[in-house]
């Protein structure tokens, strides 16, 4: 498996394009994606559980339901939520696309990011669709990412490849996503291509269980999006054999998935809004996997720690705190707990207490763009890890005053 | 039932000092406070449900098994938690209190608040002794109140007095809290004193129950302290008939005691770390308490309202983001959303959609020191107020370095 180029369209039959058409009043900002592909594919998806869903979420579901599409039309500054004729717009927006392309509307899935509450107006996705349209092209992933950015400050596009059955196969996904993270069963917004064939049934049980320990094991901020959505779609142009049941081949299609979910994930969570840092923890010798999970989200999720690693301050007090009110079965006097990166590993805890260590060399390692926090417990096996990132000053700038 | 001075000595026969010792490195700031009683008390408690607790709670916990208790002696600036030699630090000091003031150690209840994971030196504990005891009186609760301050820039304390019987009771008490403020069973440190009469069974049952509306619906920044404590001590000096069980008289003590808790909660809240704003958010026509709690709740802790309340921009869409993620049972087709106080009540969203309002009205409701966030449910009668404030760079600033 080696990591490619191309993203989004790093499979065989993926075009895609990305245009500014209005929706944004800076017009040097893309805000219309598409991505498109030559044949039908077999597709899937997962989709936040927040109670209130954005409309576009309700239509995608509706097109998905015989596990087939070939376009997805997607839009930033607007979230397309809490309005009155939302799902009229979200349909709007994929029989447009379907008339353009000569496609079904059926095959059409749409999504949208942005502010919540105001009403998403067609006239600009109408007006910029003939320019999308004719700028699909097969290195058109990089527009593509860049139109679905919101606070997004990196665009974020991976891609791999590996053998399945003697044929070369490619899979590769952008995605967005900066603040309101928190994913629970899916995500921000992800859109992942695939040239291996695989069966629908067999392309959500893929997603759906990697998903359980990539995106939704990232926290920006704690706050559940109402929009978060993660499509896949395969459209075989790879002729491997096509993937029907568990087995080997069903093995190298999920490593190959992870590794882009994994790589999209720590991208997030990177660029956290307003983060300087990105945050790994990893949770080690827990009871259960829920355990691990569980302590490593709480970790992360941590305001006080967040503000802690943005100062390079090795304050563990506050993650033996968030362990403590984890509510995962943890015996406390057990844990240790060390910093580590690239600079090295301090550790700073053990058996649940205070150790001496060097502040300098703490620092040292604080003061690094990726921290990872080791967390060792003593009570089993399991392991989890969990990604976010530090709380700082813009965090706070961006979300005072997000809709002006 | 009227508002009085004297907060943690309104009550007869109460004591109080706050002195520097020098946990705390800044000459100026008293560290050590002591609560005295002339004779025994009936008391009760609660504690943080962190699995991580401070050692002095272990201690108070110990010493209140008979229910009774004459002092409780408070440091700020060292949590004595997560240190090997904790429970022996915690009960060398009762042991110090009790030697001085000639009773039994066992009626001395104990307190810290501060890092967590650095062990407690006893040595200006035990110096500052002397000229704490000496300073004992009835007018001593402003200085107890400032030395359990650490973040915290405003102190806290407040005090009632009502009728009991024909007998003239007074109720007061002191808090400190800023950060770590997510109170769960218990919160923050809070010493309550009563000179009314209430066997220990009674006292414990109406603070158990009064937290769960009061320091239990606050939050500052979701991380639940290790060391939150909430202690109540009642002597009986008012001579009023006693409090055996349920009835006119005890309703009355839980009024006073809940009119001096919903105060204390709201100092804590609008004196939540680098806070600008007090947040109030009320629910209404929930189809349970717990739902409506939720509700609450998770509204008051959503970083990313937290952050525009800031800003005074009334993203509401934020708030129907946290009410769709809480967990509670909600029609969200069925929300409305105002913003409220002294300038006025502006709604901006009905029926789970956004209403037109008045951007210029609604900044000048934002721009006030207090919000209320009213949210109105459509799916029962069940009520509750939560409270919390805003998100400021003060908050990373306060937090990116605590311990230097």
């Amino acid at each position: 498996m080696k990591l490619i180029s191309g993203g989004v369209c790093a499979a065989s039959g993926f075009l895609a394009a990305g245009v500014h058409c209005g929706i944004r009043k800076n017009k040097t900002k893309r805000d219309l994606a598409l991505i498109y592909s030559e044949k039908t594919c077999n597709a899937a998806a997962v989709y936040t559980t927040n109670l209130v869903k954005g409309a576009p979420l309700t239509v995608t579901r509706n097109h998905l339901h015989n596990g087939t599409a070939r376009a997805v039309i997607v839009n930033s500054g607007n979230a397309n939520t809490c309005n009155a004729n939302g799902i009229e717009i979200a349909e709007a927006m994929c029989a447009l696309v379907a008339e353009s392309l000569g496609i079904s509307s059926d095959d059409v899935l749409v999504a949208s990011t942005g502010v919540i509450g105001q009403p998403l107006p067609l006239e600009p996705i109408k007006g910029g669709l003939p320019q999308l349209i004719s700028e699909l092209s097969d290195d058109g992933s990089d527009c593509a990412a860049q139109a679905i950015m919101t606070t997004d400050l990196t665009k974020k596009e991976v891609a791999v490849e590996f053998e399945l059955g003697g044929k070369t196969c490619h899979l590769g996904g952008i995605a967005k996503g900066s603040g309101m993270i928190h994913p629970n069963m899916a995500t921000m917004l992800v859109f992942i291509t695939t040239d291996a064939a695989i069966s629908p049934a067999m392309l959500q049980k893929a997603l759906s269980s990697d998903v359980k320990n990539t995106f939704n094991m990232i926290s920006v901020d704690g706050d559940t999006s109402t929009n978060d959505n993660v499509i896949v779609m395969a459209n075989g142009a790879a002729k491997n054999p096509v993937i029907e049941e568990e087995g080997e081949d069903f093995a190298e299609f999920m490593k190959a998935l992870n590794t882009v979910t994994v790589a999209l994930s720590r991208m997030i969570a990177a660029d956290g809004e307003g983060a300087t840092k990105l945050l790994e923890c990893s949770v080690s010798g827990a009871a259960s996997e829920k355990d691990a999970k569980i302590v490593a989200k709480s970790v992360i999720c941590s305001s006080l720690l967040k503000a802690a690693m943005f100062g390079a301050d090795a304050n563990w007090g506050r993650i033996l705190c968030a362990i403590g009110y984890s509510g995962a079965n943890v015996d406390i006097n057990k844990v240790a707990v060390s910093f580590a990166n690239g600079k090295g590993e301090i550790f700073v805890c053990k058996n649940g207490a205070g150790v001496d260590f060097s502040e300098e060399k703490a620092k040292e390692i604080l003061l690094e763009k990726e921290i990872e926090i080791r967390i060792a417990l003593a009570d089993g096996t399991a392991c989890a890890t969990a990604w976010g990132c530090d709380l700082t000053y813009d965090y706070v700038k961006i979300n005072g005053d997000y809709r002006t």
